[in-house]
């Protein structure tokens, strides 16, 4: 869970279709905290049934704009967010992500995970097509008891994969979620503000925009 | 790198093959922090370029032996051993361990990750076994820019998967490795010695039996 949209559409799509659900957040050395508040705060007002925040620092790997010093780029259009991989990526931040959910998984005897990445608005992310997380899914299956004690197979659910972002809103909303819950921004202000500017917010208002609905953190 | 026989022989490996060598320990909340130390001495007394210990606190998930409150079995024979998954199984803990190692190497535009798994004398851990490694290289290669841009696959050596434990305490010896410097036991005592009794403890004992060789660090 980042607390954004995709991730809150994704808890609320689980939910709907009859999963206990246990959220797992990543404070993985983000420039900013406030991405860790909203994922806890959606998970509560959505009903999971436990949400957990794993402390990993991956700024000691560097290589990243969300980790690193390296400048955040702002107002880029569609089509420069479509050119190769971002400076915002993570070097294999799904990767840890999904081994850590596969952690706890194992751990709940859970028969799924469940991922809001979304391989059509993905800003260039390599870790978020289906070819990815089918290949997750194989060697997640060879990597625990799973594999070897012939229990079920862990799923791996991508519901949102293939919307766009203003399907993902549609779906969202068609739920119920409070999109004002949510927050999304790469680079808010002191005050938790979304810049308006970064690709993430950009793709946001461009989604809200498409899907005919309005956002309630855009400004007035 | 644990500073124990397989990863400290396995680093030794690498270097003998002529790789710059970025080594990696996790402080995942086991119980005892001579492992840690360990592996920080074996790779500069071995000549690694850079050393980095990443600390993620996998007894959030709970689940093991080695990281919760549950006892270290004592005393077991190689048949028991040999039949399930042991308590001493930390939940999807290679698969942690890999993703961050790939997180690293993917900054480091590293062409390979070295791993001392072993499926011969290993214990009951699924993910020590080739097809699970197999699985991994392939997903991390679909995870990465790696993938998306073209470059050189990158590749999981391990060159240790069908070494049996006395094998590799021998190619250790043939490499020169000082296994003085490691550290095996999952329950070491407040000084720091090995138990002589858990099933890392045993294995080790058993290996330098059948290699013929003097285990340093045993007791007189």
């Amino acid at each position: 869970m980042s607390g954004g949209l995709d991730s809150t559409t994704c808890l609320a799509w689980a939910l709907r279709d009859g999963w206990e659900c246990y959220t797992l957040s990543l404070d993985y050395g983000q420039r900013h905290q406030a991405e860790i508040a909203a994922a806890a705060r959606v998970a509560q007002a959505l009903g999971a049934a436990q949400h957990m925040t794993v402390k990993i620092d991956l700024r000691q790997f560097g290589g990243s704009a969300l980790t690193d010093n390296i400048e955040v780029p702002k107002g880029r259009d569609a089509g420069e967010m479509g050119h190769g991989i971002p400076v915002t990526y993570v070097p294999a931040r799904n990767t840890v992500f999904l081994s850590l959910a596969l952690a706890w998984a194992e751990v709940l005897e859970a028969a799924a995970i469940f991922i809001g990445v979304n391989a059509i608005d993905y800003s260039g992310y390599p870790d978020c097509r289906p070819e990815y997380i089918e290949a997750f899914e194989r060697m997640a299956n060879l990597a625990t008891r799973a594999g070897v004690e012939g229990h079920t197979a862990l799923k791996i659910h991508t519901p949102l994969i293939r919307l766009s972002k203003a399907g993902i809103i549609r779906l969202g909303r068609e739920l119920g979620v409070d999109y004002s819950l949510t927050h999304s921004c790469y680079d808010p202000g002191p005050d938790g503000r979304p810049c308006g500017a970064c690709d993430s917010c950009l793709l946001r208002a461009k989604g809200f925009a498409e899907a005919g609905e309005h956002d309630p953190l855009a400004q007035p």
